[in-house]
């Protein structure tokens, strides 16, 4: 059956506009990351949107949830801006099941020299051929439930989150 | 007790002599791989030598088992050329019980522009978590137990063994 | 004598924080690139202030201004933003003489990927060494007098100012 | 009239083949390379041959000097391996006249991330407007005439004779 991999934009994504300053969002990098990893499996690749993730709205979670319920895969791996990641995280947890989904995103965008988008979609399509269902997020090379995560935004990192 | 990182050398870890024009092995790239990676896992990393697989001898396959063997770490990620892989994932297997142990490298050196390192390196910490007791081989964002993969040398990928 | 890098800021060194997501200036990325470029000229580097060109006033073109003069190097680079680099190129040519000085910039951060910095800047290097005195834009391979050129911003590049 | 780049091959454009590990030659990167630096010259680009310095032979240089004679340019930029660059400049030497041809290189492939390749060639390319007919190297961000200049092997850079 393969992977789903669902864009949503994020840092992952954006790209720097070399005539107004501004970063912006064009088209995903996830096909040239896929062939740069020499990536073989079976992967389909559908862009939900292209957002930052502090401008998602409810509409936004809406349709990144019927997108995951309506794909015939039952392994999914969505890129998305840290920023909100988890918000989105426990809309997909309330509204599937039997569908193993893996959030992942990159603290600096593909397009520029260091980021970690490589390394985190390398550590995503990996977790979510082996996990069982439910809704985690893949960053920093570690793997969280969706709910025992939070986003440590004064050191851009995600950590457990205390017992 | 975290994950210990073993570095072989492969071409993982080649780089260009600028002086003669050859690759060669400096050291390794592990280090500024997990950080450009943000990863935040607890990671021990050990070069137990630095070759070509294409020259590792028998008695350099037994460093290696010995390397796992003594290691307090029950999870291990194993850095190798990908020409010989195989047989040293054999070794390891008739030797080791109880530990977790995959191998992954690169088809293009890291410190080149269009690696595939840091992808399989995501890959290789991400399946080492989460898998049961055994030896696998982790390329193209796929995992196989040793004894079930074949390097296809012609397309440069691996590929599970036909039943 | 030798020649004199003096920094002004500009998308030259511009970066990424990935704790805000925003651009924002560190510090000078010209000694990392002048490593890159394994340039071997005798250059003094000088950072006269980390500024967007689009926020310096005139009494940074004053500093810059009088940086150049009191400087004991006859050829001077000036590195900075592209889009007020003509209006300071004119502040430097009615307060200089018998001084080669060029100025130059990027389109894109040389922290990202895909930036012209390390090529203009070997341009730049270049041309203030064998130009006659005077002041002068080296961007796009080409070189300017101060006075004979204009930046095109829907194509982001610099031409010569018709007749 | 514009300038002529005329490629030779060298280290500026040689690729890692993945399925083999060595080193070898694919197609020029000038094209790539120019773009890159936003370079608005008019400049046309002609592979003469894409060989190893070391390997080039007296029919070689012979067919690079007829290149250059038959060129309606007058500027003409050669790209050429670092070990006998001069060898060739001298060939050059003796067989033109008004001509301003400048030879450049690389010390790591453009290909690779550390290259020197960009910068040299935004170096050449601006010697190569402003210096009267001649033959030079530039390298190191320096220029020197094709007579009183050595490559110093051992460090891998191009020094002034002494005189």
């Amino acid at each position: 059956m393969g992977i789903l991999v669902l864009v949503t934009g994020g840092t992952f994504d954006k790209e720097y506009d070399e005539l107004t300053g501004k970063l912006f969002f064009k088209k995903t990098h996830i096909h040239e990351m896929l062939r740069l990893g020499r990536c073989r499996l079976q992967v389909a690749v559908r862009a939900a949107m292209m957002v930052d993730s502090l401008e998602m709205t409810d509409a936004d979670r809406e349709t990144i949830l019927a997108n995951c319920r309506k794909a015939p895969e039952s392994q999914i791996v969505v890129t998305h801006g840290t920023d909100t990641m988890i918000e989105t995280a426990k809309v997909l947890a309330a509204g599937t099941r039997e569908k193993t989904i893996v959030l992942t995103g990159a603290m600096v965008p593909y397009a520029f020299g260091s980021s970690d988008g490589l390394f985190n979609l390398g550590s995503a399509l990996s977790f979510v051929q082996v996990l069982p269902a439910g809704v985690y997020i893949a960053m920093n090379g570690r793997c969280f439930r969706w709910n025992r995560v939070r986003k440590n935004a004064s050191l851009g990192v995600f950590e457990s989150l205390p017992p």
